[in-house]
């Protein structure tokens, strides 16, 4: 048996604004109906393959176990990870937890790479497979089939024909163009992928050997752990304590038994727009567009509107990236997508919103989008999940109506629980205590209209939450 | 006396998405607060001036006259023309309509230009005057600052130093660039900008020796015609029967008594992203960035938000435009904006509705605009002017809720009338005679929330309207 083992835990911003610390890319269908990390869940689930274990931070949790359940994983095992430590912690932590089956293997994978040929991927799994039951630690390279520069190397003495593992020579880090079309002429360079393969104990002894400092942390964190309803929380002051560094650094580059299997399966690290743009398969004029998209005349050009009811044209545009959100709308130089990271900052330097936050509220319960915000009042479309409950609570500055447009809701307003369908309104008096649940098994759908003077979501106390939310 | 004639009844699409044929440019607040209508009026206003004659089509008779009034001018009259003829009928009609005044001059302008010095503008009217005076049909000439091949040229012997009207060797169509760039270095020669002063008589004289054929069609169009309202709609067979011809065409290049007065006055006619570019102030690195902009190292570009909500981002844009709308996205390459005209025709090919649909729909009552659109449930928010009443009415297919979110509402629900007051809500079963109003004194703001089958603004039974629409 395999352990998956998913590393989802990142923020990434060069995706903006698709892509944001409210919601990161791993949970978006940026590519098809699943998000990023529910296919990283299927591929690496079935014969062969044990429950996943999920590395993901606090804010996540809840999306990485709706996911899965989604998916119909709900015996995941979600591990939160107090602080972002990066790839080192988060594996060794992970292995530590397995470590009462010593000769388990484990399978570290991003959640939100791309792998085009899974088959291909099963089968370089395999062939890893062999390998680490020597005692191997495995890493994953991907044929290149350009110069990139955004990725790190592995050099190979030379790249077998079909899945096999071989000894590494050395890791490269990022180059420059030159010296990536220097290894790609070469032939003998692969693209580091981030995925690797091996036994439990393998991976323990290693980090005993080269990165010791970090098991006292990653134990201690385990062993200050709690279950939280059905996630496991690391002791946070224990996981403080562990040196944020990646798994390649403190491990691979270090550990003698490291060998390579070459991948060919179209992966993509999705980590920029223009690798969505070679990912989507460009049209002969060099064209992607997707959603209620309009183009005249563009070559090169990545179009993406995230909204049905949101036209996105372009007319005479060659290698621009647009991307329109309800929100939020980026237009940039496709050479330029890698700094989109820096849009992030200028907007988090200006406060502004958009920045960090998605325009769905993703709740332990379901979500609410803001349909329309004045000063004196704000709609909410608001979707609460089967079994949804929101927090008993109530508020100093506003009231509230509450128009059922789909399902059944049960309210609860001071001491009165009625339930109230499709087509029916209820109206939440200032001060009252008030809550909203889901008791059908269809996901039910409400309009909220609030008036007051102060509508901000701090104006809340919480009485009761079955998610236990602060 | 002058009378004011305002041209107001184009559907400019080569600003799309801001306008719109159902919103179209000159009722936009493009480069100020005001809409260009709003500014054209108050160009011509005081002294000297009589009210103004706006001559506009049917769809916009309420945003004329309601624009008018926001500025005080309850006194401009409304003409329609119940189809559109071009200019030679619309100035003809005018004419007819001041002709018990022939001594009295007309001033024919554009609604949808912007004159950026205006004391400029009226130093050049007063030379118009003298020489209109004598019997001549004057027209306004732009002292142009580029070879500029998207305007008509006049030709002079020579431009006179400072306001004065001089003769008019010729008319010149748009040019290619190469004779654009001639004239330019020629020196003699001034952009048409479509504005022109002469008296009542004189112009009824020009028509009848030129386009006699207009002057039955136009004449038998007031005779025809009703009042309606405080509009002065013309008749609609008479008009029909009046070719659609350019004034330019019609009158102005075979009239022997031409002069024309040269103008310096920042003056654009807003055709295009473009010009807009230009007429708003480009930064040291040619960007304009209006409402809720980020730019990170973009140059000659025009990028645009018309939402407070909706954040547009650029990065690394070149001779880029980007105009971003609620419900519409426009990227184009800026040397490209005179084609955005064909972006209107690829949506309306495609049934899409922004095409000629604006977010905001505006009713002689007040607005409204669609928050949320789902199969089977739509909420709007909807603002009610200040004595605005909507037609009494009902539904097969959907039953609504309403929810005063400022000022009050009238509502009438079968017999019962009430009112609803700020933070109350009233339910319009499936079927029920209603009607709301806002007899307040300030605009009333409602959310609705409309669940049913079927959401068409055609599932509507009307039964009584003020505003005598069918």
């Amino acid at each position: 048996m395999i352990h998956p083992v998913i590393l989802c835990g990142g923020s990434g911003t060069r995706l903006w604004p698709a892509s944001r610390k409210a919601y990161p890319k791993q949970f978006a269908p940026l590519i098809s109906e699943q998000s990023l990390y529910q296919m990283a869940l299927q591929r690496l689930t079935g014969e062969g393959f044990a429950a996943p274990l999920v590395m993901t931070g606090d804010d996540f949790r809840f999306m990485a176990s709706e996911q899965a359940a989604e998916m119909g994983l709900s015996d995941a095992r979600i591990v939160i990870e107090p602080a972002a430590r990066d790839t080192a912690p988060a594996i060794l932590t992970a292995a530590l937890l397995l470590k009462d089956t010593p000769d388990a293997m484990m399978l570290i994978a991003p959640s939100d790479h791309v792998i085009g040929d899974v088959p291909a991927f099963l089968k370089a799994i395999e062939a890893a497979k062999t390998a680490s039951e020597t005692g191997a630690l495995v890493t994953f390279g991907i044929t290149p089939d350009r110069a990139e520069t955004g990725y790190g190397y592995l050099e190979l003495p030379q790249i077998p024909d079909g899945p096999q593992a071989v000894n590494l020579n050395s890791f490269r880090e990022k180059p420059d163009a030159e010296t990536a079309q220097q290894m790609l002429d070469a032939g003998n360079y692969l693209w580091n992928a981030g995925i690797f393969l091996f036994r439990v104990a393998d991976i323990i002894a290693a980090f005993e050997t080269h990165a010791p400092d970090l098991v006292g942390p990653c134990q201690g964190a385990i062993d200050a752990g709690a279950e939280d309803l059905n996630f496991f929380r690391l002791g946070a002051d224990d996981y403080a304590r562990a040196a944020a560094i990646s798994f390649d650094y403190a491990i691979m580059e270090k550990a003698t038994s490291v060998m390579a299997v070459p991948l060919s399966c179209a992966w993509s690290d999705l980590g920029s727009w223009d690798a969505l743009w070679q990912t989507q398969n460009p049209d002969e004029n060099g064209l992607v567009a997707i959603g209620a998209v309009t183009a005249l005349e563009c070559t090169n050009s990545y179009l993406r509107s995230e909204e049905d009811t949101l036209q996105l044209v372009g007319l005479g545009l060659d290698n621009i990236v647009a991307v329109a959100m309800r929100d939020a709308v980026l237009v940039a130089d496709k050479s330029r997508s890698q700094d989109v990271k820096a849009i992030v900052g200028a907007l988090r330097a200006q406060k502004v919103a958009q920045a960090d936050d998605y325009p769905r509220f993703y709740r332990p319960w379901g979500w609410y989008e803001t349909l329309c915000l004045d000063s004196r009042f704000q709609v909410k479309r608001i979707m609460v999940k089967p079994g949804g409950v929101l927090s008993l609570q109530s508020h100093y500055h506003r009231s509230e109506h509450w128009i059922v447009v789909s399902g059944t809701a049960e309210v609860t307003i001071d001491e009165k629980v009625k339930l109230v369908t499709e087509n029916e309104g209820v109206y939440i008096p200032l001060g009252a205590v008030h809550r909203m649940a889901n008791p059908g098994r269809l996901p039910m759908y409400l309009i909220e209209v609030q008036t007051g003077s102060y509508l901000g979501e701090d104006d809340i106390v919480r009485y009761e939450d079955i998610y236990d939310r602060s």
